[in-house]
């Protein structure tokens, strides 16, 4: 029966029943962590033969290049192709980084900011006043990078197609935005992939700024856990096509592939603005880990072996996801508190529920020892305007202990509405 | 015979011999580089039981942290540890970096100008004019750094101790001298190990800007490639104990100790600075790669192993240095036409040449197929005020070759010095 539904009495009951669980759970006194898209170790183990794939001095050589050594600050030629067919672009548009494809989003926003894009008229430092688009919810680390930076962050509603077109055709129309973000497979955190006509629709925006920078965050382009690899279009391609050739930067990388914390990253653009990124990325190093670029390529292969790859992930991973959507229908859904979606890929299930709960919620959960991501976090500033927003994260604990982790939750959650329904 | 003594009929029979030299070098389609501090392949081969050093999953684990996975952005304590001691720091002062100490220069440098430092009043980007010291000769890369923030470069005279303190007293007296600088031990190109006095007197500035930030670049801490290890002052506790203990950041690296392009490295100051840096340094990436720290430990053990290391990198660093300096005193020292330390750690040999001739001597270099480093690299915005100074890098080449590469140098100088004196 759903709680809206309930008259007081019942709620109140309900509530002493519900209160009387979260008890017992909290005296089990449970630690256990659904904040963040880490893999688990059974995916570590699972890619732990990439350790022994460079072993001699003899496997150091490719292309005539000695990886140990200082140079090729733009990636290993054999790196670049590996990404480009993984990416469906060219070899020449791809720039190989260092273990973290955070950092050269991070990177490309900073050069904007102290020095300027390929056709900005001057830094971003030197403006006063800078927007940038944040579809959400969203990923709180993109937003914290704009913010950092003292961007105006302006929020853009999600559809189940991508970010509101309409909403973002309107925006790019201030001179001041000069920027947006997307995730545009597996969306973090509700994994919607972006629709053909979404992504034609981003490829033709014309927006004011002549420097406007789409940051293509490809971080789950691989990365179903539900059914086959799902192709998706080549933005850069879209982009030329479309005669904004130097509109957008695309990255991706291994993090959830191979090692989180010991991959290897891309950020893919127009051979243009990878030639004026390399000129001021030149500044700051001489080359990145190659060595451990040469490591990826020879252990990944190409896009079908790492495919393969990818549906061992997925056998790790699904039932994970399994355990966190049956227990939101079997416990949540008939009590009409919360919605969510049943994602194909990516590290996320996002949950809504109704307005004003996730803050409570968490709260709850927090005291019955499982820590999540903070509620707000997926919106602008980490202000979630209807309170309502919830992204868990099922990779990192194993299935028996996520089991136990979601039924916290969903007792902390019904908690929270009937406190809130009794007012 | 020095070639200011000679006459002109000797000067001209003199030329016409080294002519005939360089066209006979020429004609052998030499392809050499002594341009950068790049270790060579036996170097390379030296340490490359590395890549066996962490084989499987179990190896993995240090102090509880799965070094796989995400986290510990501030680096491994391990390895924060086994910096510490090679620094003469203390553990907590320390921030393990990717594989690029100049990376960490670059943040620094980089956070100061879009966020200020713990002590700014405002962000360098909001500032009119910004100036930095250049010890010079020094290192392009450093100067680049601060040039490409659109800094005034400010050079000051380098002596046998180190930078001339007079002058650098004197200018931080300008609230517009916002930092300095310095590789303290065999600094780059000379190979001049800074004097007690000299450091003593950095620590105790007193510069008029209350965000002086002391670069110190200690590239060749245990870089010794002819005699014993030489022990070096802590500059964070001499900047602590005069007072200034968030002035100064210290940066080293294994670039030299083990591979070049996939090594550590370190930043260390104050523990306020390294929680301020920590804090934006949090929104660029989520971790650096544990997997090659926790690698290196394992490999280099501590420090007295290190230095055990770093002897067989001096047996075969000792000889190509002894090619070119012996080079250099057989075939110039007796025309008197330039003159050169012999350094006992570092990478390079600095040779000044007379007044106006560094630029010419790397010009006939390059047509006879010896690339170097480009004539006034070692001076502020690229500009040696008396075309002089050239940095020789004997690492790369296997000694065979170097003495060919150093054998061309001396002709092409002895006929720059020609050509000069015969007007």
């Amino acid at each position: 029966m759903e709680y809206t539904s309930m008259t007081r009495e019942q709620l109140q009951a309900e509530r002493q029943a519900v209160e009387k669980e979260f008890e017992a759970l909290k005296a089990k006194g449970l630690k256990l962590d659904m904040s963040r898209g880490k893999p688990g170790k059974a995916q570590l183990d699972l890619v732990s033969d990439m350790l022994t794939v460079i072993t001699s001095p003899e496997d150091c050589v490719v292309d005539g290049v000695d990886v140990r050594n200082y140079g090729e600050l733009t990636g290993l030629p054999c790196a670049k192709r590996y990404f480009a067919e993984i990416l469906g672009c060219r070899a020449e548009e791809c720039f190989i980084g260092g273990n973290a494809s955070l950092t050269l989003m991070y990177d490309t926003i900073a050069k904007a900011y102290t020095h300027g894009l390929l056709h900005s008229e001057k830094p971003w430092a030197k403006l006063d006043i800078v927007k940038f688009l944040c579809p959400s919810p969203g990923y709180d680390r993109h937003f914290k990078v704009s913010q950092s930076f003292g961007m105006e962050l302006i929020t853009i509603p999600m559809t189940e197609t991508g970010p509101d077109m309409d909403a973002v055709e309107e925006a790019v129309k201030d001179p001041a935005v000069k920027g947006m973000w997307c995730v545009p497979k597996y969306s973090n955190p509700e994994g919607i992939i972006y629709s053909d006509e979404t992504i034609d629709r981003i490829a033709h925006l014309k927006p004011a700024a002549p420097d406007f920078l789409l940051m293509w965050d490809n971080a789950y382009c691989i990365h179903e856990f539900d059914g086959d690899f799902v192709p998706f279009l080549d933005i850069i391609s879209l982009c030329r096509e479309a005669g904004n050739p130097d509109m957008v930067f695309e990255y991706a990388s291994t993090s959830k592939v191979t090692f989180p914390g010991a991959g290897i990253s891309v950020m893919a653009s127009s051979v243009d603005n990878i030639k004026y990124m390399t000129d001021l990325l030149s500044i700051q190093t001489i080359s990145y880990d190659k060595v451990n670029q040469l490591r990826h390529v020879r252990y990944l292969k190409d896009k079908a072996h790492t495919l393969e790859l990818m549906k061992k992930h997925a056998a790790i991973m699904k039932p994970k996801f399994d355990a966190v959507v049956s227990a939101l229908e079997e416990k949540i859904a008939p009590l009409g508190i919360a919605s969510w979606k049943r994602p194909k890929g990516g590290y996320f299930v996002s949950v809504d529920t109704m307005d004003g709960l996730a803050k409570r919620t968490l709260a709850l959960c927090k005291e019955a020892g499982i820590v999540m991501t903070g509620a707000g976090a997926t919106f602008p500033y980490g202000v979630d305007p209807r309170d309502r927003n919830i992204r868990i994260a099922p990779s990192l604990p194993p299935v028996e202990e996520l089991q136990v982790a979601i039924d916290v939750f969903c007792t902390c959650l019904k908690l929270a509405a009937l406190e809130k329904l009794l007012g």
